[in-house]
């Protein structure tokens, strides 16, 4: 099968790799230059640095050429470059072929998510979300890892399965892709909290309790949105909150991290090449939440301390002093 | 108001360290001397160097005087002599008060909860138990934690909460008895599973994913004994999994570790004072597996390792190679 990947960052060309091992993987890369680095010696070093592909992923910088000769696209753009480069991919585009997001968030001002985006820009392609706690360098050195290829078909997602399915990547089926979708990308929203407990130096047990309340918040709203509870207690919900916790190498953790350590949002951003998408994220969590009539205090206080109003040691002290009730209940 | 815990380790010493800053505490000890230790010397050596104690905290080696006066019994002993010292104590445990359990295991031979245990051997007692991610040096040292406090009627768990809840910890109620002790029991299997990924070295993809896979198997199985699905993904199941898979002060995790590390279990063990519950927990949560018809893979696996089965490695490897369905099959 041909596979194109659209958009050469990490996870893009991570994924693309893993395709190149037993299908024609082709990615298009934005960046001037990256296409040959990628083709000639094997190379992403703008994103990727240290890391060897695979000799048969080849990659290209002209979009129409990548999306006509696709049996099945997979889309690797953050959200708020994801209308934009779809929609110059979409003339492109054969008829039929599955369309897979990888990006994890909402657009801006629309609130839309990504499937909801390419069932839009192309419609009548079954439109699917790959997400769960996958650390792009991790999969690239070898290690083990779990994933969800989510679409309401399963009969397409079996077959989406069995194309990203390799032995040290456990590829699941759900059809809840609202669920899936939404649990990727608010849990960067707590991802951000969780750092800032953290670079507060605040302990193990509040860390675990911000987490765990984090979550209950990313599943009221997303159930109150029409995704299933259990999905967000899965992989793609509280699975890939906890690799992003976890890991050293998360972006959303990372800000979070260095907002508790007292730097300013700007400065910490300032720093970083990759996108850390919970920061726009927290803004739309705080708009669904107003549409559902949900308080989700975790979420609105990290927008403050996004926006600037308060610090993070006032974020955590206003949090820790909500007077704690039934656990079911929203606060 | 009056209250007693039975059990001076560590968990018990510090709930009645909090529980003494506005009541009569008392603690009783079972370890030779260590009550004129914490009455004297304000300090508990055995279970939390280096920490001072409350002065009003008072300590006892005599179970019928620490029971008699008791308005609220607080019991504080791992699983294994829960019913042997309740028992004791019964006889001069003063009618009609709430008793709440601190433990987190099930019996070994009869699979009951520590709540369970208290209505069968003190009838037309209010049972509770007090769960949730909580180390205790952390609390002690004044770090802001958050718990729950569960029993069926909702106006003596707000009663508790009361008696319980300080500035620096946050007690929610939960009427879901059997999921919030199910979910602090079982959970030490999966930290051991979580510190196994550890020591093995194998990233925080897969120790996301062991951990949000374990969470579904204690799901599955609390859900099959009665207890609430969301309750498992609160403070009582997933934040009490969280913390002590991020803590590098938890018991299950460090023997999880040292066994991904190919020490054996003996040798582990053998290094310890404190009791790890998970190993014993994992072969009750096997019985109770086939007991409801459940494969809870992971907790196999784990019970496997522990008898000296099969290595680390082995089980790593094992688990990898099951085939990957919908994320809600039982595998």
């Amino acid at each position: 099968m041909k596979v194109t990947v659209v958009g050469a960052g990490s996870w893009g060309t991570t994924v693309a790799s893993l395709v190149a091992k037993r299908h024609d993987a082709t990615v298009w890369a934005r960046e001037p230059g990256l296409a040959e680095q990628i083709n000639d010696g094997h190379v992403n070093p703008l994103y990727l640095e240290g890391f060897s592909l695979p000799e048969r992923l080849a990659a290209t910088d002209d979009l129409k050429a990548a999306a006509e000769t696709a049996q099945l696209l997979i889309v690797a753009v953050p959200s708020h470059g994801f209308r934009d480069v779809l929609r110059r991919a979409c003339p492109h585009v054969p008829p039929w072929i599955p369309v897979i997001s990888l990006a994890k968030g909402l657009e801006q001002g629309t609130l839309l998510r990504m499937t909801e985006i390419i069932r839009e820009l192309l419609p009548g392609h079954p439109a699917a979300a790959l997400t769960g706690p996958n650390l792009a360098k991790e999969i690239l050195s070898g290690k083990a890892a779990a994933t969800v290829v989510a679409t309401e078909d399963l009969t397409v997602a079996a077959a989406l399965q069995e194309v990203l399915h390799r032995g040290m990547l456990r590829v699941y089926v759900n059809h809840d892709v609202t669920g899936c979708e939404l649990g990727g990308a608010l849990k960067n929203v707590v991802a951000i909290a969780a750092g800032m407990a953290e670079g507060l130096g605040v302990g193990d047990n509040t860390r675990a309790a911000v987490i765990t309340r984090g979550l209950a918040e990313i599943t009221q709203l997303g159930t109150a949105m029409g995704g299933e509870s259990v999905t967000f207690a899965g992989l793609t919900g509280m699975g890939d909150l906890l690799a992003t916790c976890m890991s050293p190498q998360s972006r959303n953790r990372y800000v979070g991290e260095q907002l508790g350590r007292g730097r300013s949002l700007e400065d910490v951003l300032g720093t970083m090449r990759s996108v850390a998408e919970g920061v726009r994220t927290a803004g739309v969590a705080v708009e669904l939440g107003d549409r559902h009539g949900l308080p989700l205090p975790i979420c609105r206080t990290i927008q403050h301390v996004i926006e600037g109003k308060i610090s993070a040691r006032d974020a955590y002290d206003g949090l820790r002093n909500i007077p704690a009730g039934h656990e079911a209940d929203p606060w």
